[in-house]
């Protein structure tokens, strides 16, 4: 039964029946498998959301597969929920993916019911994991009173496992009927796998001069890589926006956000980015457009609180000690300088070396010249925290070893490379390649 | 000073001057450094090369940057000598590649010297470094009675660090002076890094009727990965073959060799390979054809010759404690095979879990879909070690856990894959990810 990711929860008591109880502490794995501390570059406290008009959560320990945890989330919306959603772009997609692409398009970005579940991904489950999928999208809509068209679904846990979806189908309706505004923290901690912490974020925005409130959650620290949506992360919205709005809003902010953070260059089966408008609430006339004016504070707000939750995650890639913030500069194109900067954030080389407080700009050279876009080796400029490092084809010549040092020792890395070429730009994030990662995938499985 | 590498010598005694003495055991790093105990993938016996009629070769000790081992070697091949080569294609390529490039063309594939040097890269080294590529090869065409054009070169180690060619050019009199056939292991010696073994090989041809030598040396532990030619790996025949014979055999024994195997997925700014044939002692009349049959044993020998000492290097990968070889089917084509095979090869997530004997077939599926290349998941069947694992769109019915553990717990682990799709196939090579390569890329430099 090989799974892709190991529970990382610490036990807390359950009768097994449904309960909102979230972990004391999200650290510990389950017995037999190797604890994991707390990620250091977790943040000191946790976002505190507020109630959003429109959304009810409620959690469960359904045992899945972990025992003694909450491990399904469901979300109830108000009728008239808009949803968009960014997907994994993996061919070996998990069934909930399909599911979810299928029903953003046949339901015309209408929402009621989220369900998410950890420990089982319902990746490689056959026919028989389709057909788990419809059954819990069938109990989902009958407890909800909806139609299936506006059930969504994700799954996060063990690639290749039967999923026990009648685990699930069996705690749908007291979900429903447990349902209650708030519950954030809980929902957050549901969806973890080997998470150190739970992600949340909150946002307010102005919308027309009146002031709508973003919520995020989101969970995933390994297997993690760009240009295929994140692990999983879900955004709720009190604005009255519609569904063609949101998906505008969402491929535009997940670029330089979740397709810009890599742990470890691998990509999920089951990447799953979804955003929710309920419209409760909401003082500011309904918008409908794409390109309106008055979304220009709700874009910027969206944004950050992706980049906010995007970061939260590759803070806790597995293993990771040290934050690396990667800017390339003077690329022929944007595309190229994000091309060069996931050369250096997936190299092993730069990775272990800023794990081991060693300023080797060499191998952001090598990096630089294997990423199959224009350079030249006489206009390159790389800086460490600052300190130019390397520039004219040579290493510079204010180059200061105990400077350079320093700026690679600390939780917070930040190389710059400048191409000297054009005017194309691209700013991703990474963590260092510790033993703590080894220790996390290369122990068998208990 | 930032290195890419680390020396990986035992200290053997000498007084600084000309030497053909090589390393007691390969071993064990300089002082300061971490040692690394030999790959438990090492060959249990090293080849014996025989002499090659019309290669001269000795070593030294010069100082370049490691202390009390020997750092440059020096081939002085016969008059008439024939040179192909296949290097990097990183774009920051170092001054010695980029003189071979050259030279290659200029002096239409005649060589008469090769000096290789370790501990230094002369690679992001600015005008100096090619300043000091022209004067090393203006003293070995001296002291070697040849032209500039017809001296290679190639160095290995830090990036960055100006080279002190004067150390080299100082030499290399004395290595012309001593140079004397079947130095084949000290040759092997001079030109490692991190490498904790020599890498040699050996074979006999055919070529109509008369037998001819090929012998090759490699180096490389560390920043390997295909498309790129190795580390630096050179081969020497007696045949009388003409450069583009030999170019046209190189390019096509590389592909399923040398750039067919992986470590770390990133690329050296050094990566040479180089084939020179001498025609001293070949009793078969000179060939200059490609598609000359008579080259049919030669290819295969040297095909085998390449691959033997491409496996050699990635058993010496950093770290490495198992050998993994891949096999992709039912690709659209071999193309497409082999960058599904190099997925698996290259996914951390795959070599970590392999490292833990864990038989965690999710994440094959998981870098088959991340692949980009056409997949699908109902056709797609996963093998270990000849189990199938996974087929249909799921585990396989008869998928059973402890063969599929004892299939990835040994020192070679044979994974195959069959997309189902068409006739394109390729297999590649790999090591697993361990704490090992965390600790010789990770520690602080001494």
């Amino acid at each position: 039964m090989p799974k892709t990711k190991k529970a990382a929860k610490k036990p807390v008591k359950t009768e097994g029946k449904v309960t909102r109880k979230t972990a004391a502490k999200p650290v510990s794995a389950p017995a037999k498998s190797a604890a994991h501390a707390v990620s250091p570059l977790a943040p000191k406290s946790f976002a505190k959301l507020p109630p959003l008009a429109g959304v009810r959560l409620a959690t469960v320990a359904a045992g899945v597969r972990y025992q003694q945890r909450t491990d399904v989330l469901l979300a109830l919306m108000a009728p008239g929920t808009q949803a968009a959603g960014v997907f994994t772009r993996s061919k070996t997609a998990s069934a909930p993916v399909l599911w979810c692409r299928q029903k953003l398009a046949d339901a015309d970005g209408q929402a009621r019911v989220l369900v998410v579940n950890s420990g089982n991904a319902n990746a490689f489950t056959g026919k028989a994991g389709m057909d788990g999928v419809r059954e819990i999208a069938a109990e989902a809509a009958t407890v909800a009173s909806c139609s299936v068209e506006e059930v969504f679904m994700a799954s996060t846990g063990v690639i290749g496992e039967p999923l026990p979806s009648h685990k699930i189908t069996a705690v749908l309706a007291d979900l429903v009927a447990q349902g209650a505004a708030g519950n954030w923290r809980a929902a957050a901690d549901a969806i973890m796998t080997t998470d150190t912490y739970p992600k949340l974020a909150t946002a307010t925005a102005m919308i027309d001069g009146h002031k709508v409130t973003i919520n995020g959650i989101a969970k995933g620290s390994g297997m993690i890589a760009p240009d295929m949506a994140t692990m999983l992360s879900f955004v709720f919205t009190d604005a009255s926006l519609s569904a063609k709005v949101l998906q505008d809003c969402l491929s535009a902010g997940v670029g330089p956000s979740f397709n810009a953070i890599t742990v470890d260059s691998d990509t999920s089966t089951s990447d799953t980015l979804m955003l929710f408008a309920t419209g409760k609430g909401a003082r500011h006339p309904a918008i409908a457009k794409a390109n309106d004016k008055r979304l220009t504070d709700f874009r910027r707000k969206l944004d950050g609180l992706l980049l906010d939750l995007a970061l939260q995650v590759v803070r806790d890639g597995e293993g990771a000690q040290k934050l690396i913030r990667i800017d390339v500069t003077g690329a022929e194109n944007d595309a190229a300088a994000k091309r060069v900067g996931l050369s250096i954030a997936n190299s092993p080389l730069v990775k272990t070396a800023i794990a081991g407080n060693d300023a080797n700009w060499g191998r952001v050279v090598m990096a630089v010249g294997k990423a199959g876009e224009a350079a030249d080796r006489d206009r390159l400029k790389i800086s460490f925290g600052g300190h130019v490092v390397a520039e004219k084809g040579l290493r510079a010549a204010k180059y200061d070893e105990a400077t350079a040092t320093r700026a690679v020792s600390g939780r917070e890395v930040e190389i710059a490379v400048d191409l000297g070429l054009g005017k194309g730009a691209s700013r991703v994030w990474t963590c260092d390649l510790t033993h703590g990662y080894i220790d996390i995938n290369g122990s068998y499985r208990s």
